[in-house]
């Protein structure tokens, strides 16, 4: 474990802070505001985060949120968004927002996919309409979108894949991403590229040299968490973060749960996403800081304690495991809802103690603990 | 129009204020604090607002939720919400409860009934198992629930019926409503026994009178918006209110459109419960001062002004009814969430309205206007 003292780098766009071994405390500045790395995204697919209103996830420390291009554009469509003066208007929020490219939905929504030179045909889950999206268009949705932080478009191989699928996939991603690039042009959203390869350590070395040489605000790494045992994906991320320049900020997308995240950061990544929070709590999956909790379960039919004693937010300040578990069993809103706000909630306690335990340069004994609790049961 | 001045009943129960026309200004006094009539009740079904907070509730003007003695008897079972300390402490909130009776629901939810002496045996809607509930039964659960007004088990009719069905439905519950009373004993819930009689005028009056002589802390009628014409509705309460006892609270159970109410509180009603708001919400059906606006249909997709502007919810202050239109076309949690806080506003808005009519005794003429910008489209 290190702690590298007095490196601040002036670069624009991330700034990093203080590092905890390989785990960093940093700041991403955007558009709309800084936000402090590591951080976790709560999803908002649809320019909604499902069940919550912007303010609260912001009460709840939540610094950035991510849209989906894919989404957005089959509906609303990113005309109407514009027309509102761009996504942040449009659901009231002044925070960052990143906005996914739509490589992965097209990958793993649609169900007929045609892969071309310029770009990608599939099919609306919604209607069935044929659309073929390309880099430029990706970028052009983005921008009309008004986001933040900008993906550009990728390849996005199955889990498991041939090499050769693999090869493919980092060879278009870096086409694209030079596309993208272009498209992007003088405008002052940032753009992330996105880091392919499955999990062979020489593509991914490939494609992320590939893509550094054309220069981004930040890197993500993609195509993990799609399937593959949990030590695979750390073996990749081991690999994989030490290419990355240590001055541009380090996305690992769609991951994960909060062991995940934990493992992650140790490893110096610096952003997340993933839907676990809010899928799970409309499940009745619930993290609390004593293990999780399946509030379906009929041991909480009388349990009249909150969720979780440590938790300040308004689910656990207000309302017993028992009437979480009527309002679940019921199908009331109202229970995904305080489910969602809790779980919510965790992530971004959870985040925000990584901050502090890496500032306090006790990244790895923090983790160990929270691990320790978090398996309890 | 009349004003009738310096009555003021000094009953615990009800206070009559003022009156304009045969509008009432009261308050009824419960256990868990005073509410101000005419009001209307926000339903809780299973001990929750589909979609909202009981604080949000109150924010909005909400005095008194309704909970319902058939659901929450199935689930979570009354002895549950009774560990928690009571349906006010299980639900986190502190103001009047009403509970329904469950009468309506086992006659309308419940496939197969069998009507007894001693009470109705039917199956659960959840897993067909049979349940018997007597009158002594029903008040045992609303006591159990910690009801701060509790209804009588009434028997009510459909509509149409025949009229010797609707000659058993009010004898039965004139001798049920006997067995209610006595089983209330000395609890200091409130009592409010339900005026049958489908159609018919002497019915209804056979059933005010044998009720009324039983004596009640409050009248309701029930029966109505069960089908019949509108018209209908208002003769028999031209009928029937006048033969309530003006110092107690009258009750119009499950009515009704903004317009009903109005039209209700002309002919004396004190008490409304509708489950119109909140289910019409979900299907994006949304009352504005401007009238009704189907928020789904095409010509909202690019509306960036808000639903209504003469509104102050969060819901009309914060967005515009492209972002409302597209959460609900995406079958978005927080669109179900965001109508159902405006469509409560309306109508705690529109009773609150109603309340300052009658307080300046011109009743009458704010009917009118409210209806006439309510048809307006």
């Amino acid at each position: 474990m290190s702690n590298i003292k007095g490196i601040c780098y002036s670069d624009a766009v991330f700034k990093l802070i203080k590092t905890s071994g390989k785990a960093r405390l940093g700041t991403l500045k955007t558009a709309h505001g800084k936000a402090e790395t590591p951080f976790f995204m709560t999803i908002a697919t649809a320019g909604a985060v499902k069940g919550l209103l912007p303010e609260e996830v912001r009460e709840l420390g939540g610094q950035v949120l991510l849209g989906n291009t894919y989404h957005l554009h089959l509906r609303p469509g990113e005309d109407t968004v514009k027309k509102a003066g761009g996504l942040h208007k449009f659901m009231n929020w002044d925070g960052p927002i990143l906005t996914d490219s739509g490589g992965y939905q097209v990958f793993s929504l649609s169900k007929i996919r045609k892969l071309k030179q310029d770009g990608v045909e599939f099919q609306s889950h919604l209607d069935g309409k044929k659309i073929f999206l390309t880099p430029e268009k990706a970028i052009d949705i983005q921008k009309k979108l008004g986001s933040d932080i900008m993906m550009c478009l990728d390849v996005c191989p199955p889990y498991p894949a041939k090499r050769k699928e693999v090869e493919e996939a980092v060879a278009y991603t870096s086409d694209w991403a030079v596309k993208c690039k272009k498209a992007k042009g003088k405008s002052k959203n940032l753009l992330f590229a996105i880091v392919q390869g499955g999990m062979h350590a020489d593509l991914r070395e490939k494609s992320a040299e590939e893509l550094i040489k054309i220069d981004f605000d930040g890197y993500a790494i993609g195509g993990l968490s799609v399937g593959e045992p949990n030590k695979l994906m750390y073996k990749v991320l081991d690999s994989t973060v030490p290419l990355l320049p240590s001055n541009k900020p380090r996305y690992l997308m769609g991951v994960g749960t909060p062991e995940d995240i934990l493992n992650a950061v140790e490893r110096g990544i610096d952003m997340f996403d993933c839907v676990l929070p809010t899928r799970n709590a409309r499940h009745g999956y619930l993290y609390t800081s004593r293990g999780v909790v399946r509030i379906k379960n009929e041991k909480y039919k009388n349990d009249m304690k909150p969720l979780d004693p440590d938790c300040g937010c308004y689910t656990c300040k207000n309302f017993s495991k028992a009437y979480l578990r009527h309002l679940v069993m019921a199908g009331e809103i109202l229970g995904l809802r305080l489910c969602t706000l809790h779980n919510v909630a965790f992530y971004h306690k959870l985040t925000k103690d990584i901050r502090e335990a890496i500032r306090e340069n006790k990244f790895e004994k923090f983790k160990k603990n929270v691990i320790k609790y978090m398996l309890k049961r």
